[in-house]
């Protein structure tokens, strides 16, 4: 993007205006901002300090702020609980960090068209867990339960249950937005079939903030299953583990949930909850979920899954229909990102995704790489949507050649998924950190394309700039 | 949209030149174009003679043409089987008609990934119906058969199973499009997440062929349902037929098609077909579709959907799981339109979508509006997803009386979708019949966002100009 920004530094004036314009205490300048607010969960990634941080209460206080920001140039990265893996709200250009994370009530429950109106800063937990409640369910159920729907919506967040229900897109249903110049927009309505006029909320979704800041949303809740057991199924080897999920995908059996990990991790995550698991000795694991609406439905699908299995090699089946059972291998499942982090000095990561039916051929290649480059790869996540979720380790290599070597890694990995027709991020987004392999794997006339989107809703680039397209310097 | 148009007409010389950039035989000009390409299936919406028609064989050929296009600043209509209903195929600004009806090749079925590739001027029919050949199921059904997919991408058609299943959006999996200057990309690909970049090809799905003309598809498709049963379910009135609906959608209960059809309207379509129908006295009926894995599966549901229907006061449930009943229910429901156009002179409609729980409000307010101009107005449609297909049947009345009432009429009705939370179009799309009714629907702010998308891909204003976004006179 060409370098239109001579951004203005936020001085004490510009602070004294903010703090005019939003409700008391709520801004803070310089030192007075907290070292949270410099990064996001993956620090190493980058680090930078915003000049002011305003936590917003309202969408007018919200629009107030970006027509300022508008007038006087100054940069405003949105954020929400800062629990994103790639740079997407950290400050790179400095500026304002625009937090709507105290914008967090549910507003509505409107069970009649089964919709739920929420402000952005609501807990995805929250959210799923006040719909337990009202009988209803949400069923994105990303890693991290503490990150907002905001900020969901705005890297469309997945999760494991993926599979089974989709991704965060699926459940949007409308949303208002304040662009960058402090407009405030509704994109899309509340039902269920439209064509009128250009998507523009599904160009919203996924555009990690850059295109402008979502402020109320209204989201899609579904009945309620009534029953969810799960399968834990050890394999001989990695091949045979993946091999089975294509059975899976075009049959009826509609699992919810299809993960694989190898054992290793398995092992590492067991060890890092002390959970007991009811196998371990196995190369790779895939762990299944079923939903339904009774136990008859679900000990038949779970039944007819078990032979498809053991048809591609499974050692056994081991059925968790207990609390206890499925809440044992999901959180060693859910723990693995922080058991891996544990387990090493430093790490790398991407979450590369490719066509459902390539997982074995892209782990394959990522065995090779390991040796090439002598660097400990783990490879584990979605098997049942082609989402990976790849962490370099650095042990104890050398920090600085393990610096050097990410990054040549990653180039071969995204080259790869390229070529395997996938592509750069399945869930995590691009945010900085992946901005120049995007660009890399997306090619110049895509890029223009892009830039061409985001010039119509942001010209003064003041909108977390740097972030998905790079800004090059003039 | 500023005019910059001082298109090209389409001389002989032209022709020649896109004669050599194409296959043979399938360049028409002048005189050589058949009549059909003058409209699509609502003529009344207006007619007009491109200067040039011609039936592109593959991408490459819609790039040469395109390119030729850009370079000469002649206008280019996409079209697939020319089945719309808004004016959307209609070359308003004449020049080229470039059709794809003839790319109509499925290119692979992938069933490992449950994909299939298919040309855009493949049939919705033929679709299908090789889906299930191959095993699987391609759910959107929309009333026309005989539409392209192509066609049903770029309209994001809807059809009666979208309560159960979707729209078309929620089929494409990726897409490869011509640009208006000529270049061939690909947006998305075979993966089921994903969150590199912006999402353009949802912003390309229902975009009418302003931005860019579709080569190539990979569409989605899933396990076949086993069995599918119909409810027909008489009620006493319209309110009572409707207000059932919520309970259908925060059931588990999982409709695959809702719809209602007023008596009168009912009868019409009975007759016009010379079908037999289960029941016929009632003032509405409500016609309930359930798709399931097995018969006890959907008898159970059927048997909870009845007890739904008669609490809100159905005056009975006819079940019909025989082949030729269903066929009668369903042929009657699918010639509804059919049945209208032979029982007036005249008609215009427009395709309402409201919340799904406001369809009895919104028929209320036509009622007032049908005696208020005294203009027979017909109401059937989509009641699980809100979806209204709205006739205004001239009947006896004078046709200047009619041209003059019609418009005034729809905008009362668009207005009232807006105060409703509605959009203008829920499937039949904007077209150039309803671009005012956007513009004044969707207010300057966002016509401004949608003029700027569009000069994103298409800065000469040449491709399908005049659709969804009007170009105003300099």
């Amino acid at each position: 993007m060409e370098n239109k920004m001579e951004y203005k530094k936020v001085d004490l004036q510009d602070a004294e205006q903010i703090r005019k314009l939003t409700s008391p205490g709520r801004v803070f300048w310089g030192d007075e901002i907290e070292y949270d607010y410099h990064h996001d969960e993956m620090p190493d990634l980058g680090v930078a300090a915003p000049e002011l941080v305003v936590q917003v209460l309202t969408t007018e206080e919200t629009s107030a702020v970006m027509r300022y920001a508008f007038e006087h140039n100054i940069p405003v990265t949105p954020r929400g609980a800062g629990t994103g893996l790639s740079g997407g709200a950290v400050a790179i250009y400095g500026g304002i960090i625009l937090c709507t994370e105290k914008m967090n009530q549910i507003l509505e429950w409107d069970l009649d068209t089964m919709s739920v109106v929420a402000e952005p800063g609501v807990l995805v937990m929250q959210l799923a867990n006040e719909a337990l409640e009202q009988g209803v369910f949400y069923p994105p159920e990303p890693g991290e339960k503490t990150a907002t729907i905001g900020g969901n919506v705005m890297t469309n967040a997945g999760g494991m249950k993926a599979v089974g229900y989709g991704v965060t897109r699926n459940y949007v249903i409308s949303m208002e937005c304040v662009l960058p110049n402090g407009d405030i927009m509704q994109f899309g309505s509340n039902v269920a079939k439209n064509t009128s006029g250009y998507d523009i909320k599904d160009l919203i979704i996924g555009s990690e903030g850059t295109l402008c800041i979502v402020t109320k949303l209204r989201m899609r809740v579904i009945p309620q299953p009534k029953v969810s057991w799960t399968l834990l199924v050890p394999y001989p080897n990695l091949e045979a583990c993946v091999g089975t999920v294509p059975d899976f995908i075009n049959s009826s059996l509609n699992p919810t949930a299809i993960e694989y990990m190898p054992k290793s991790l398995l092992d590492d995550a067991a060890q890092y909850l002390n959970k007991v698991m009811p196998h371990k000795t196995a190369e790779a694991y895939l762990i299944l979920m079923f939903d339904g609406v009774s136990e008859e439905d679900v000990e038949r699908r779970c039944d007819e899954a078990a032979a498809v299995c053991l048809k591609h090699g499974a050692e056994d089946v081991f059925l968790c229909n207990t609390d206890e059972r499925k809440e044992a291998v999901w959180s060693v499942r859910g723990s693995a990102l922080e058991a891996l982090k544990a387990s090493t000095t430093d790490m790398d990561e991407c979450d590369i995704v490719v066509p459902r039916n390539r997982i074995a051929d892209f782990s394959g290649f990522a065995d090779t790489k390991m040796e090439q480059y002598d660097v400990r790869i783990s490879i584990q996540g979605h098997a049942g949507d082609g989402n990976m979720h790849i962490q370099l380790m650095r042990d104890d290599m050398d920090p600085t050649l393990f610096e050097k070597r990410c990054p040549v890694i990653m180039k071969e990995f995204y080259a790869k998924a390229k070529e395997m027709g996938g592509q750069v991020s399945g869930e995590h987004g691009i945010g900085h950190a992946r901005a120049e392999a995007l660009e890399t794997f997306m090619g110049e006339k895509m890029i223009a394309l892009y830039q061409g989107i985001k010039a119509v809703f942001d010209e003064k680039q003041i909108l977390n700039p740097g972030k998905v397209i790079r800004i090059k310097a003039k």
